[in-house]
């Protein structure tokens, strides 16, 4: 009898909480309405979709809100990204409406210039690739015999997830720091690190600060958990510093991590002792994540600094032996950071792939055995080639601080029109460069220019590259 | 004139949106208040939190509703299973309370044993390797000459996302059923091709249906995404054979996903034509993704149909080298799909990784001239011995149709508590076995025994085993 009344209770609960329910979603569609009204004015006063200052204010009133009535702090969070995600796509839809079908999202990145490249290749075209950075030379000797080494040890097994305890070692000791082998995680290459980090620390509707130009990848992670990137823009005229006000102004209460890649793809920016110090401090004052990719920490031509030095406990250093010790191809790379954070990038890599291929961190081991210095001498002699050809071919840039590019403007050749137009034609007249849109969508002026070819070839793609800029087509 | 007046409106609606936003919070905390008092009566029920009669019917009113009234569905689907996640979340935390402290959640899995036997081994201990499914023998001999072939020819670069097109070729050629090479993507092993396909098809509060006892890995890369995992158990009674009347029953309209596993692990069953057709069919008529793992399809010895033989259009094999060519860790394997479907698969891998490391690409493509029968022997020889020797002990089991495990049950030994228990107890008698519970919370009484040793440990293993079983603590 009791547990029949119960039952009644429980059914009449259940009711009410239909109802509820569909008030819920009466209101969200009226939300939608305002949305829609709003954005039917944005378009014709020509303002932007998504509004900082607005969008903010109704963040605050709502979190202020919840902890008023009680509602868990993340969960209202995670309601309003999905309320507000869906009011900028209404209203980007009605921009859209008037913009006769352009996209404005898509662009093409270097891997993509890269692919169309392959393409042309195997239907028998030759190609000069001028468009990725990997190293033309080989990997340190010893690199071989440790593959085959572990092979005859029968070292082809799973592994911890975290990479074989020397390994870890070994890189805690190269970096310094006081970095403990327990903070060091391998992973399948530079990119899987960034990868586990913003997908381990980022949710859906946090918001993520780049620096752009920028490699596309740290914005195509936090895609993938619907995480929203922010962008601030450098100039070739600041020299590519990055301006601390502007990324004061655009951190605010929902970022949960800036990215820093310096020496920086693809200007080849270092940044000052000055400038890393502001950007660390303000990092520490909003209490978010750093993620630092130093990739090219072994191309550092002018006084770089890791990350690292800095101590700051919510910061992930990240790097790879693909440019340093030429081994793209093996896709080895590492992450470091506090065992709190490392235990969630650990979890990731755990989840997607247990571990990285044995044979593979063993050969890592045995690059590590090598100073990687004479590398950096090549690419800098071939870069100090391609800025000579450039300066005569009359293109501005920033003489590159460090990594492997160079990092043009096209306007003084404004009869080529954007960099897609010019790469395209570049590619039929055989060589691939990297467009300057796939770093930012206001580089569409620029292209990188990457310095990984012999002196011979790079010579042989820079006279095409004169040749277009300055015949019509 | 015209532009100020419009401002004001602009300023009016966004005072309004801020009023519906508010209100939505109420009208959401009312629901949460409601959902704490049924999750009160349901704890003095005893009554599952999760209770999908009733889920499935709010959702049906609130898809109904948002179609009425115009509002996107995918939208609503997403913004409903916020609330209801909320909902159990807070139900839970309820019933919780009254449970001591217990997390039911958390299970070891056999990587966690994995772990804890290295930790013993790195302290001086022995311990015999019956936990894990990694062959003990070495990878065909041409792997080796394959792997300094690749380093000699230059071949450590970065290749095709979806892999070097002869891999792709290979792979298609083997597994034959027309599949052609553009509907392969070679991936660091199968769990990546896992992780990737679950990823990339299922979005937070999306359901998918596992059959256990399972591999731990599908939950956990649904999880992963925030996606549900649904499951059906099968019993040792019936043979390990999942009850089609339990799967059409668990499918419902937010399922997106079955997964299969067969040659099974941990049970090694195969499942017969007639019920792999009635899995088939089910998937077929509700129209939902087939995920079919397929990693021990060469160690099947009772008529083992790939799922490929089916043509299903949303099906998605996946296998690896890892058992097949012993080579574990190389980390390599593969999914077959449609274009469709293997397109959104290589976006996931391009944003996590670029590619599969190329000299062990070509590893691979290596072992692919040789027929693993040999493998498939040696093991199949170690399971009768296994076998043999757990029916002498009185534990009862299936016999398996393939894989490398056998997965027999405890309740004849009550003296020995859970299969934790008894394994922690078999740790310090120096052999690791997997725990039942790692593939399914009704699997406390199993445990898995891994044949891939020599017989001589395989041997010493069973006997640890079987003086633990008899003898008390």
């Amino acid at each position: 009898m009791k547990i029949k009344s119960k039952n009644d209770d429980l059914e009449k609960l259940r009711i009410d909480i239909r109802d509820v329910t569909s008030d819920i979603i009466f209101q969200v569609k009226k939300r939608m309405k305002l949305s829609e009204e709003i954005g039917e004015i944005k378009k014709r006063l020509n303002i932007d979709v998504q509004d900082e200052r607005v969008e903010q204010d109704v963040r605050k009133a709502v979190l202020k809100l919840s902890d008023k009535i009680g509602i868990d702090p993340d969960f209202s969070r995670r309601l309003l990204n999905i309320l507000l995600m869906e009011s900028i796509r209404l209203q980007q839809k009605k921009q859209r409406e008037n913009e006769l079908g352009q996209n404005p999202e898509k662009r093409e990145t270097h891997l993509d210039i890269f692919r169309k490249a392959k393409q042309l290749e195997d239907s028998g075209k030759e190609i000069i690739h001028m468009e990725v950075g990997e190293p033309d030379f080989a990997p340190p000797k010893n690199v071989k015999k440790a593959l085959v080494r572990a092979f005859d040890l029968g070292q082809y097994h799973y592994t911890e997830t975290r990479g074989i305890s020397k390994l870890c070692e070994a890189i805690a000791k190269k970096v310094g720091n006081s970095v403990a082998k327990e903070q060091v995680i391998i992973t399948p290459g530079a990119r899987f690190a960034v990868f586990a980090t913003i997908t381990s620390l980022l949710k859906a509707g946090d918001e993520m600060v780049t620096i752009e130009p920028a490699w596309p990848a740290y914005r195509e992670c936090a895609d993938f958990v619907g995480a929203r990137t922010k962008v601030i823009d450098t100039t070739i005229k600041s020299k590519w510093t990055p301006d601390i006000k502007d990324l004061e102004a655009t951190i605010n209460d929902n970022t949960k991590m800036l990215v820093l890649n310096y020496p920086n793809n693809p200007t080849g920016k270092v940044l000052n002792d000055k400038t890393l110090l502001k950007v660390l401090s303000l990092a520490r004052d909003r209490g978010i994540y750093l993620l630092s990719d130093e990739v090219y920490s072994d191309y550092a031509f002018n006084g770089f600094k890791s990350v690292l030095e800095y101590q700051y406990e919510k910061a992930i250093t990240i790097s790879s032996f693909s440019k340093a010790y030429a081994m793209t191809g093996f896709r080895i790379g590492y992450a470091i950071a506090n065992r709190e954070i490392l235990a969630k990038i650990a979890k990731v890599q755990a989840t997607a792939m247990t571990s990285v291929a044995e044979p593979i961190q063993y050969s890592a081991l045995a690059a590590l055995r090598v100073e990687p210095k004479q590398y950096a001498k090549y690419i800098k002699e071939r870069l100090n080639f391609v800025t000579d050809k450039l300066q005569r071919i009359g293109l501005t840039f920033v003489y590159p601080d460090g990594a492997m590019y160079v990092f043009p403007e096209l306007q003084n050749h404004p009869s080529v029109g954007d960099d897609i137009t010019l790469i395209n034609k570049l590619l039929r007249a055989g060589v691939a460069i990297a467009p300057g849109s796939g770093f930012g969508a206001n580089y569409r002026d620029f292209v990188r220019i990457s310095a990984c070819q012999p002196r011979r070839l790079l010579e042989k793609g820079l006279h095409i590259l004169s040749n277009a800029l300055t015949s019509g087509e």
